[in-house]
């Protein structure tokens, strides 16, 4: 029952407020006192936007700056413009708006085209920030796609099924892109509980030993076995001892992959509610048709049937 | 011979098919069970594709992108453009076409150009697809030029040469790329076998112990060999022992490479149809004529000779 | 007390000036005999300057080419151009410069446009700058982004304090930006002094023992704790004594940043009048109020409270 | 006496010739055998060129390409074109040329602009070629600027000094960059030499023992220390014996670089002819004016004095 006093977390459970780590890896903490632009980073909010987001947040970017460009040549009025067809307040701030677009982007037809001095130094600074923004937005794209990601999905439970006579807790997980390889994989998981310690109630956390914490490679799935033995901390406990004790299992997997050629990291964590008692996970390869491949039946990843010992 | 139960495979052969390991050094293995856009990968699946395949994916986009918004300008008509000069409906679906390169690629020649507001929302939405377009190839092809990888040949055939009064597995391989400099390489070979264990038919999986797994650099080639002694797996095996057991020999190196700055690694593997018996590699380096230098020949990579211990 | 020989700093206390390492984690060292543009990376320069400045020098920039090339175009003469309507010596100046701007971000609204040669060939290098020139931009941008860099911040001052009865020396930090993970984290802190030495007086490098050289995750805040017990080089010193040997400690933080997916470092020190005696850290972290996630309050960071022991 | 097995050379002189490794620290090895085009990688030798003439190969590639694309819409023929004002075939050519440069860098002032189909075409198409040099262009000087390098400057020769009443091996090295933090470096040193062995000729590599082999970072200069004791394969050693011996010291050094966080490595030998005998390195540091700083001298790298032990 090796203790594990390098996490990073402390011990005392009045100041910890719910699990530490969520289901998706991040840590379940929120930073406060300085200035929010010193804690925010453009850079990493942009890599970890949804797509759509992602996508919706440069269309309203190039609205918006648009938008701001066509009031500003508005208001300089349309004598320093030559080429403009349109008659009308409206008429006239819409070409002024696709005027604006056309300097942004650079695409410059230039039937409409700024001959005054105001007019020409505005449209010089907003086709130097379409310019700028366009980098910018290369940089970010590059970001996203590029970004070392380890792709690996987790059983949504961990179970505790039979397990050489005794019994073990397993969870399992497998990368699910086609073209990844991940490569000289390791795995750590840890038990964080509250226990009692001199009198007082204090977080203990403890490295849980696995039946195997290494893999050369992942090319199927692999479920990660902590047989459940005298030298478990969480020996013999009932699924009513877990919620006691207000069990967090976490899990940190870390391996090199080919496509990046970096190392890349995942993390979950399971709390005593998402641990099943006495069922066990289906098969999730097979052999195919043609008998010439193997394959990983992604779907089954989650799949497990009743199994009491 | 030290059974290696960490290789990520299984040992279950009726779930298994074919090769583990194909020789391009991609596991043998497909994924089912999520959505094909869950599996699939833009970004990898461009920095993968052939050269050609690479620039005529591209060609295509930009041949497809523009015909669709061509279809849009020619819906919207040609009432709201400037300086068509074309006549009839062939010649106005070229003038849009051509409309719209200039419009995405943001040249904007300007004599054709947009008056209407569809014409003109349209064409604003096409410029600032062009310039997200750009960046997005920019991103993938500095992707593929900067993407660290080994650039290995390795000989076609394994051998089973004379050494050292007995036998042992040989095969070679070199760096091709005459400005790539690998250093500290490490090599692990394994052997996957057919074997029976209490009766029943499983998949073992053995490392090769090796004359040398380490070199500091590799400005020639390597032979790597594995002796055929008492504690090999496959000490004394025939070619149809090989053949029985459903022997896979496969390889994975790793070093640092100085041009990236990074680990690079490749694997690759031979069955037993890719092994030959009682043949020896010949030497293929040589001094220059000048005596200033030494010359790998790297198309005497997969040249051997008989030689019958 | 382990002296250490391998920091990279020489004995010499006659041919050194100042602090070994400044706060900001620089090396208090300066070099010359090189060309300046031999020792001088743009590169570098540009990723590390702040933010405003960098903007300001692209800004900057951006004018002076455009005003080089005005120059250029007004000394090739309004002749060569087409499309000029402004008159005067100052007008046809800032039409040059406005078609420069145009030409240099490749807008190109077409009024002005060149027809002879010498206006057509300048122009020509011109836009073809202005395509370099915004690589470079996409460049440097992507790498002020993307560059790993640890953003931790350390407390102003290192403490000594009661500690299991006797005393310790501490100081402490955290990262501060909301979306970063770091993780395996490790610490080597180091003493540099000066010392009688064989009747010579000479700096001398020691490790610092620590309570704790390593998390596996920096979730919250760090402590870092070196007791001053009798194997420290600075038992029982006072503040007197501190000042007397000129004591340097100096920190490098070695981390796995998930971002990045790389490893980041920071350096700091502390020099004798930045270690303040018989204070205490005080907490800095809570449970939020909904009791779901625990917060942590980085402008305590550098807060502490008297405590003699 | 440490023999080193491992290096990556082999043990047969007749095959070598010259030196191992250059000064530069490439392989003195050509490749031959593959097809040019396979050996050949764009991306590296782009990559490695001097700075002046990677822009001569951007410049010279514009010009050929426009050149290329100017008689290709004059073959065409200026009646598919609108704007051009220039008479004769020389004017003609030059009106293409400069439309082509136009299309090309995206500008399109539009006076000149394609009309008939195979002119309209063949813009599209080099505006799209356009488009893709220059996100290549892109890439492949983010990859210059952003390319890790150790940016260390060595000794031009290695000394036999005196050294605690014997003598050493000696040779030393700066990083000359303002903005470099090598930290963590690691030294290698080995000597390749002829010896016999058993009647035969053979290439034996050494691995040469360090007073020191590793430190935490490299701030100034460090001097590099093999001592010449009965443990040196080069032990009592003449300048003659190490000319016979065909002797070569070969250098490589392992840091990691804050400034890209990532390892960087270079490499450099010495052969018998680039080592003195009885002179030392002058000291190459010392206190600025101020006393506030160090400052090294990078000119004193190379310079040295007669020191007879």
């Amino acid at each position: 029952m090796k203790s594990n006093e390098d996490t990073g977390f402390g011990s005392n459970p009045d100041n910890y407020g719910g699990r530490f780590i969520n289901r998706d890896g991040t840590y379940n903490v929120k930073k406060e006192g300085l200035p929010f632009f010193q804690r925010f980073s453009l850079y990493h909010t942009m890599l970890n936007m949804p797509t759509w987001k992602f996508y919706g947040t440069l269309f309203a970017f190039y609205l918006t700056v648009n938008f701001i460009f066509a009031c500003i040549y508005f208001f300089i009025g349309p004598s320093e413009f030559q080429g403009i067809l349109a008659v009308g307040t409206r008429g006239t701030f819409k070409e002024m708006f696709f005027f604006s677009t056309e300097t942004f982007t650079t695409v410059g037809y230039g039937r409409v085209n700024p001959l005054g001095d105001s007019a020409n130094s505005v449209a010089a600074i907003e086709s130097m920030l379409g310019f700028l923004s366009f980098a910018i937005a290369t940089g970010i794209l590059y970001g996203r796609f590029s970004r070392p990601k380890a792709f690996l999905l987790f059983s949504r439970q961990a179970l505790v099924s039979p397990y050489h006579g005794g019994k073990a807790l397993m969870f399992r997980f497998a990368a699910y892109k086609d073209t990844h390889t991940l490569t000289n994989m390791e795995i750590k998981v840890n038990a964080a509980m509250v226990v009692a310690d001199n009198g007082k109630t204090v977080f203990k956390f403890y490295d849980l030993e696995l039946e195997r914490s290494h893999v050369e490679s992942l090319p199927m799935n692999w479920t990660v076995v902590h047989p459940l033995n005298a030298d478990s901390p969480i020996f013999e406990y009932t699924a009513e001892d877990m919620k006691k004790s207000d069990l967090e299992i976490y899990v940190s997997v870390r391996a090199f992959d080919d496509v990046y050629s970096n190392i890349v990291q995942q993390r979950t964590s399971y709390t005593y509610s998402e641990i099943l008692f006495d069922r066990k996970f289906i098969q999730m390869y097979r052999e195919s048709n043609d008998g010439k491949t193997t394959i990983v039946e992604l779907d089954k990843l989650h799949e497990h049937r009743a199994s009491k010992v």
